[in-house]
């Protein structure tokens, strides 16, 4: 039978390994369904593991992106995951795939990007493994660390917590969108648009201030989309989502770019994936966006969580939404 | 450049990270180098991840094996890394890339034998991720444990000590052979040589019995062949090694089968991969082979580690052997 959409298939796969493997020890505090498996170390410290792969012409693109950037975003990509648990990476192993004929200053440029971004987050490559592949495959396993305390899950959203978002949205599928047209002088018109999309950082920097600050319930990284991304955590929690339209963080590029094209800049904070930035929810009140750590992150609210139901508010109406998000397999 | 070696590459990947990658911390026992990445968890306590990846056409052929056994051999031979430093695997992060088309039953079925070895190994799928590709890639990250005191490294073999190895070897290769030969009458006569190729299963569980009575100072599990993974441990070690073409262990199907063909079972035995036996060096002297476990598993003294030099000993006679193995890149 055809795969009929990925979330389907993990569903299967869920349900095999619940009904034919083992039974899930008390150590292991989170499995599959959350962006790391959680285990307990020993009593106040837990392991944590992320696994991603990456796959040209699928996941990034050599016309749009250097091997350099490709390997630095693949590294953040996971470390982003660590941090949306509230943890810090470690040790990262990397199975490459190289297609025949593939030179050799290309690998090493995907590994000076591993490491430029390993170097940022304190993570260091530990092990991995070469073959040979028909494309440019990328995979990392990300080994990392949290206090138990400090542990930060999908699942426990409550009724009436704010949502919040750290940094500014929708600038990756701008970046990407104007690589994608090959018009020089777009580009050097929106230089954070296309950093974002090629080289976006994860916000392990900020991630124990906003805990201590925010007291988070739930969090997750945005890798799918905001609207893709919180609808994981409500699914994990049982909850519903409204948003507030205006309150999208937004930078002035992508205002400037959105202006030029007629286009709504909140379709992009919407729906762009690859963002990396954390989202939250808590039980605090902000007024305004705070900013954190030297990097001067603003942090926004954007929402808050009800009982049930999508909704987006816009111009004072309440929308119902459904979504959707990239399925690999759709 | 063209990439000429794998071996080169993996040099130049650990001279980059050596050169730009932040410091080994203390924690970090062993990084690059050996089965697995060995670091510290507690007082007493090791953590341990190793990864594979496994990709059709070069690992795996699906004309040779069902999607299961697929599933089974690739978290196998993930279990046989963490074996192979003394330690037991604990949770498995399974990355895969299918490609268009490929039916839901195979991806369940690949699921089913990594489900299957796992439970084997008392491991829990607890992670992953899946992604279209061009071909099918099953990436696996395995996380293992080992108490301080039963680590064992490949690079501590010493001048004098006895070499040995589990179980027998050369029967994947021949069982590859015969698969590839499509003679369903060679299938029928061969059943444990098929078996091995297609269903290998690491040694695991006699690796407490096996460091109690030999404390191996040195281990590395059969994956390349003996002759690669023997020089593995001694250029790790600073050694050399005489093997005693006579002591290798082969079971009476594969000296069947080489008697048939008019071959050497010795030429399997020194360069089948993908069997999965530890082989390892002690100081122990043993008259004969030991039965270890409830699967009455033999370990076989097969030659001495000195000082330096690679040597075969045929019929007294001392011959000088180079060693080439599998390169995915030559």
């Amino acid at each position: 039978m055809q795969i009929k959409s990925e979330w389907e298939l993990l569903g299967n796969i869920k349900n095999l390994i619940n009904k034919e493997g083992l039974p899930k020890p008390k150590d292991l505090i989170q499995s599959i369904g959350d962006d790391c498996a959680v285990f307990t170390l020993s009593g106040s410290r837990l392991g944590l593991i992320t696994t991603d792969i990456s796959i040209e012409s699928i996941h990034f693109r050599r016309d749009v992106s250097g091997f350099e950037d490709i390997g630095f975003k693949a590294m953040m990509g996971n470390v982003s995951d660590i941090a949306a648990m509230g943890g810090k990476a470690k040790y990262a192993f990397v199975s490459l795939g190289l297609p025949a004929g593939f030179a050799k200053e290309n690998v090493l440029a995907i590994y000076k990007g591993l490491i430029k971004a390993g170097n940022m987050a304190g993570t260091i490559i530990a092990g991995g493994d070469i073959s040979k592949a028909k494309e440019v495959i990328i995979n990392i396993a990300l080994y990392g660390e949290v206090k138990k305390n400090k542990l930060i899950k999908r699942s426990n959203a409550k009724i009436g917590n704010n949502i919040f978002v750290t940094g500014n949205l929708g600038s990756s599928m701008a970046g990407l969108e104007i690589l994608l047209s090959k018009k020089r002088n777009i580009t050097k018109q929106f230089p954070a648009l296309i950093k974002k999309h090629i080289m976006p950082i994860a916000r392990y920097s900020i991630i124990e201030e906003l805990i201590d600050k925010f007291e988070p319930t739930s969090m997750i990284d945005i890798s799918d989309g905001l609207l893709s991304d919180l609808r994981h955590i409500c699914d994990s929690s049982a909850t519903g989502f409204k948003l507030n339209e205006e309150c999208l963080p937004v930078s002035k590029e992508l205002l400037r770019y959105c202006s030029r094209l007629k286009k709504s800049p909140s379709g992009y904070a919407l729906n762009s994936g690859e963002e990396y930035e954390l989202l939250f929810t808590s039980d605090k009140i902000i007024k305004r966006p705070l900013i954190l750590g030297k990097e001067q992150i603003p942090v926004t609210r954007i929402g808050k969580i009800t009982n049930k139901g999508f909704y987006l508010i816009r111009d004072n109406t309440k929308i119902k939404i459904s979504i959707t998000g990239f399925d690999h397999f759709k």
